[in-house]
């Protein structure tokens, strides 16, 4: 049995979405962020790096969503959630993914955690202002390069899907004008209309 | 054949030093960062992104390093750079490279690369003196919770390592007191006797 830890609208979503897809059984506990959940000592033990998404395993703690995303998919083969027996393909989905979490991540987390990465109130001020620009020419690289359509690898479903959904998610909050890029905003409309997004946003939305 | 695409010093030394230790047959093409060559219509053309690493294989352009170095692992297995058959141990040594890509590697970046985040002065002043701070705290996590030791994943070594010893690397540059990581500091010291490390220092710092 698995243990997964969330928090509302987070990139947690990512994995939660591919949870269910792969039809795993799991627990999901949410922390709670408004509470620094996150940096409480019991979860701490559990996730030093004091962040969401955390999958408790029968092995240990797996955290990072690009390694969560392929466990998924590894440890569920018959879902069929990425191309495992083809090492460029899986290549290209995990390209895709560690973009996703090392640049457009990033570049949204500039806007609420520019603590992370400077001290002056001018500074995080700064960095907010940009972040409609960064995210802009993140969402245009995806829509010309990255995304093959319909889904992110083509023909096939794979967990880059929730993955861009989520990041996809926040652009519109980030400034981004999302009519601007259609094939995005098709896959956004895909995705809205599985069962398992639909499952996976109302539990993260309830009270 | 392969051909690999670095600059010198840059993130793309982890996948250089793998392609070695995996006893790759790849041509090795330096991008010049002085010249801006990365943002050359030529490399562009190749690597949208316009960074390195860009790995040329026969299917097409591989990009990001987490994903670069799992490709480097299941296309050379009898080098035994990852543990491909165990799901698990495979998603820690992922949620390894991750965490270095995602936090390790930008927070680094905010010393040199804050025109990405930001428009004024004194952020990129603001950010560079943090650059200690954040990576020491870095450092830390590695040192007491990711390291196993004596490589990242215990006893064998992995496509992980050269991927650490990169940033280890970086670190005392950045105001880190690598005195203080001694298990950080002793890989950094078993990888500088690998053969594969030397060569690729070597070819890399040659002008
Ligand atoms: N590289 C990690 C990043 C994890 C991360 O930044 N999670 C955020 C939510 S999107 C978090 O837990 N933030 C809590 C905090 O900063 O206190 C991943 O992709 O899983
Ligand atoms: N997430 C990418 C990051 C690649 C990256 O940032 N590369 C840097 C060198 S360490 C680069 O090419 N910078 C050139 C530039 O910013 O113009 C990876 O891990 O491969």
């Amino acid at each position: 049995m698995l243990t997964f830890y969330y928090s509302p609208n987070a990139c947690s979503l990512a994995s939660h979405i591919a949870l269910e897809e792969a039809g795993a059984a799991y627990e999901p506990r949410r922390v709670d962020f408004g509470a620094g959940q996150q940096k409480s000592a019991d979860y701490m033990a559990l996730n030093p790096k004091a962040r969401v998404p955390a999958l408790v395993t029968s092995r240990g703690v797996l955290t990072e969503t690009p390694a969560i995303l392929v466990f998924i998919a590894q440890s569920f083969p018959e879902a069929r959630l990425a191309p495992l027996d083809d090492a460029f393909a899986l290549a290209e989905m995990q390209a895709f993914n560690s973009y996703l979490c090392s640049t457009v991540h990033v570049a949204h987390a500039h806007k609420v955690r520019g603590t992370r990465w400077a001290d002056e109130e001018s500074s995080f001020a700064d960095m907010r202002r940009k972040v409609p620009e960064t995210m802009s020419a993140c969402a245009e690289l995806l829509e010309t390069h990255l995304l093959k359509g319909p889904w992110v690898m083509g023909e096939a479903f794979t967990v880059a899907d929730p993955y861009l959904f989520t990041i996809v998610q926040w652009m519109k909050g980030d400034g981004v004008d999302l009519a601007a890029f259609p094939r995005l905003s098709a896959h956004r409309a895909n995705m809205a209309e599985r069962p398992s997004v639909k499952k996976i946003l109302a539990r993260e939305s309830a009270a």
